[in-house]
């Protein structure tokens, strides 16, 4: 069994929907609100479980009842939970996103600064079961550190490289580094995905990717760039599609797919995740990337 | 035991303290996050727990983790929550409330408008220990079913009017209406309190008085007006001392003080309120009441 462990961020967000965001310090009436579940690396694990694999958190929360709703959430999902670690003192994660009625989003994030950054409690090998990591950017240190147990193992490290990292090991930790398109424009300075992938690639011996919506990924393969395109849909809301892709590619590779083959499976499962709304509620099951593919493959065929 | 019945509303608060308050629909970063009971009733209640009486809360919740910690917090101030009632499919009330630098607000608030309104539920008869019912607008109809049994049996009914009412019997119905400033202006068209309060007084045989923050309470007393000046305090935080007036309003006439004492007693609690930091937590105990209008008393002596 193949399974995935994310090291990084959970949070509790309240969406509330609005005719229109508010501007004024005023008392404003919200139409609509629900409570759901986010953060990268949470986002990703649930993939890997939708997907029915061992999927598994390491994440820093508070001492508050926003960690236990945020830990009630995950483990209702099948994710092991161990590793979610509460820190008295300190509090969860936690936004408010305002979205009015064309769907424009104004989000409020509150993260605790203060919240321990040593990883010394994390387990120095991966946990049975487990083939790859999966790290967000908000705790690199924990990336860190469960990257050097993956390669121990043989296994994979895949980092989700939003924005700029603090630590530049981060990315040569890795064994699968994959771009937002934004943070590889602003990490390189070149707008085109492919020349700013080239110019990344020299700079650390790691696989690369770069994602870009519905242009599709960008990755290296033997010395160039090749290109995977996006399947084609009609996205309905594509919250949360970037990690359930970054969830997916790991759990690709620890099943033993080669990079291009994960980079496809992933493709499928955030293309699904976009039909659907509700952010990671969207995410698809196993079935239901296996017929996707199947479909699509056939079209074309 | 002289008890008070708050029926109501209950909410749970995410207050985020921010630098400016945002105004783009992009990402903000928060300074600070307190996640916070409030809810008119259910702040009346803590005041008069805090007062060390018997305090009930009857209130809609609904079915989901916000009903639990809004009940947590609610007993762990010794409230009797036994009618705090969750309804399946429903949700409770929440709201995010953004604070800038200043002191500013905006309120972005949820209500389930879709709550039964039915008030059967409720007792026919006052629960034992409890001789007095405040009520806000919150929950018209429970407010009538208790202000009912309130009479029945010879014990208090008082409104908190802070807006306009779907039920102008609610008026009648209350033994005691405590207009905000604000509600009386627009329910009479008069600027002056005095006059609006004359005003309004000719159309219920109730008890009426109106609250108005520093200027102190008019209220009615042999068919005239009488004034009951404000304690003079430097406010620190003035949210939820309203609430804290009327809680302890209704638990002054409950213990057997006439009006004025009453509304004495009240102006001691909210003024000690708005003397700290942090909403409802902010209520003071009975030791400290009765400290404060013993020193109040001495001075002017």
């Amino acid at each position: 069994m193949a399974g995935v462990l994310c090291v990084g961020i959970a949070t509790q967000d309240f969406v509330f929907g609005l005719d229109a965001i508010p501007t004024t310090a005023e008392k404003h009436r919200a139409r609509d609100l629900a409570v759901v579940g986010g953060g990268i690396a949470a986002n990703a694990a649930v993939a890997v479980a939708r997907l029915g694999a061992r999927a598994m958190l390491a994440t820093r929360l508070g001492e508050d009842t926003t960690a236990r709703d945020i830990v009630s959430d995950l483990e209702a999902e099948g994710i092991d939970c161990s590793l979610c670690r509460r820190f008295p003192g300190h509090r969860s994660s936690s936004s408010a996103v305002l979205v009015d009625a064309r769907g424009e989003r104004m989000v409020i994030n509150y993260a605790d600064d203060t919240l321990p950054a040593d990883a010394g409690w994390l387990p120095p090998r991966l946990p049975d079961g487990i083939r790859a990591v999966m790290a967000d950017t908000r705790w690199e240190e924990g990336g860190l550190a469960l990257f050097a147990a993956a390669r121990a193992s043989g296994g994979y490290g895949v980092l989700d490289a939003d924005r700029a990292v603090r630590h530049p090991e981060l990315l040569s930790a890795a064994t699968h580094v994959a771009w937002a398109a934004q943070a590889l424009r602003e990490a390189t300075g070149l707008q085109d995905p492919r020349e700013g992938l080239a110019a990344a690639a020299k700079r650390a011996d790691t696989w690369m990717a770069v994602t870009d919506g519905g242009n599709g990924v960008w990755f290296t393969e033997a010395g160039a760039i090749a290109h995977e395109p996006a399947f084609p849909i009609v996205p309905v809301d594509t919250l949360g599609a970037g990690d359930v892709f970054h969830g997916a590619l790991a759990l690709g590779l620890a099943e033993g797919r080669d990079a291009r083959g994960a980079v496809r499976f992933a493709s499928a499962a955030a293309a699904l995740k976009c039909t659907r709304f509700g952010g990671r509620a969207g995410a698809p099951t196993r079935a239901e990337v296996d017929a996707f593919m199947n479909d699509r493959t056939r079209e074309n065929g």
